[in-house]
């Protein structure tokens, strides 16, 4: 792979700027070409963030996820449709980096957690050099704003979806010391029952926009909402062993 | 609190210094007082990363834990101990804060991520402003050097740490999707009993010294070794959903 450029999944951490490791920090400032993923019609909440440290003249590259609302997650043509996408993304971004320029593709939190880089990462690692920077994750910024550690001692840390259906998060909730639950948005009632039939219901914190301007945290008790924006987060925190 | 200065927990991520975040180098550039754990004899991890960084002159309070290898964990002198030691830290901690001035308290990895800065945290925060900088875990770090996504879609992702017993371990394991385990070292082989007795030793990768120079990789089952050393993260990767 001589004469390649690199393949840079950078995450850009948890939506602040100076949360960014100084690692990614200099790659986004020096980059010629970026690649990020966004929704149609939007600006891309990576692309946002990265804006200030972008070098005049950087080449971008907007990776547009298709409209796949009216298609069922069952139906085989969801799945071929982003596929397809997906494919799409990397013959545009291995082009460049065959032609020996690297490429900085900006990821949202940490890249390897959840991301949708992995699709871009599984498709190019056998053909160019990759290279992966991690980040802080959403989660980190989330329980550092409820003010209280997430863990002490050998408490069990469980992360889990809120589109998980009520008896998986349940399950899982009732056997676990300390929870971050993330994608809650319109799953929020379901999450809500969840953890009231687990016994963790009167200490969940809900955070909204961690480690960004509209930053908030509540009890989850408080929070009187049937959905949450898609920046939510909640956390229940562990009570392990402390001296 | 007017008039005081600010207890900064500043989380210095998994051991790389530009694996740092901007917010993080900037405040220990400017470190004017530093604070940061140690074993008896040692110079502390902490201290050791943040070293190129400090200002000359910069004044400097180690933490030194108490020996109490001689006292078991369930001898309610173990923990007076400690306290008393957390104890003493904070006061003079405090009484820098007091006299106006910020202490810089140097964390390994993300400080509310099974941290030594929360035993610190908990007893100044009525007392004194505290601020909370998050890292980039060493789980993060581990599983970007596996150079595989740790998680995917619907995912449950379990953090265990290799101090519980092997019944704990086994049952957690075997209802999770994807795992983190940490604090290896000699609890090496009933780990490796739990991963197989939950089916997942195959899959399992063992990481030393994540993001660190001497960082190395394998397969758990081509590691020979009785036990790991401290910096050891072993991981499951999820094999979610993925178009």
């Amino acid at each position: 792979m001589t004469g390649f450029g690199t393949i840079y999944g950078v995450g850009l951490g948890p939506g602040q700027l100076d949360l960014m490791s100084v690692r990614a920090d200099r790659l986004v400032r020096g980059a010629k070409h970026i690649a990020f993923f966004r929704k149609a019609g939007r600006a891309g909440h990576a692309r946002t963030l990265a804006g200030p440290l972008l070098a005049e003249g950087v080449i971008e590259f907007a990776m547009e996820y298709p409209v796949t609302t009216e298609i069922p997650l069952s139906d085989p043509r969801y799945n071929q449709q982003l596929s397809e996408f997906y494919e799409a993304c990397c013959a545009h971004i291995m082009a460049i980096a065959q032609d020996g320029e690297d490429v900085i593709v900006l990821c949202e939190g940490d890249p390897f957690f959840y991301g949708s880089f992995m699709h871009i990462y599984n498709r190019v690692k056998d053909h160019c050099p990759v290279e992966v920077v991690p980040a802080i994750t959403g989660m980190s910024a989330a329980w550092t704003a409820t003010g209280a550690p997430i863990t002490w001692g050998d408490d069990v840390l469980s992360v889990l979806m809120g589109t998980l259906d009520r008896q998986t998060l349940e399950t899982q909730l009732a056997q676990t010391n300390a929870a971050v639950i993330m994608k809650i948005g319109q799953n929020l009632p379901k999450v809500r029952q969840a953890l009231q039939d687990s016994g963790h219901y009167e200490s969940a914190y809900i955070v909204e926009y961690a480690a960004m301007e509209n930053q908030s945290v509540a009890l989850l008790s408080d929070y009187d909402q049937e959905r949450a924006p898609y920046f939510s987060i909640i956390i229940v925190h562990g009570q392990g062993r402390r001296p």
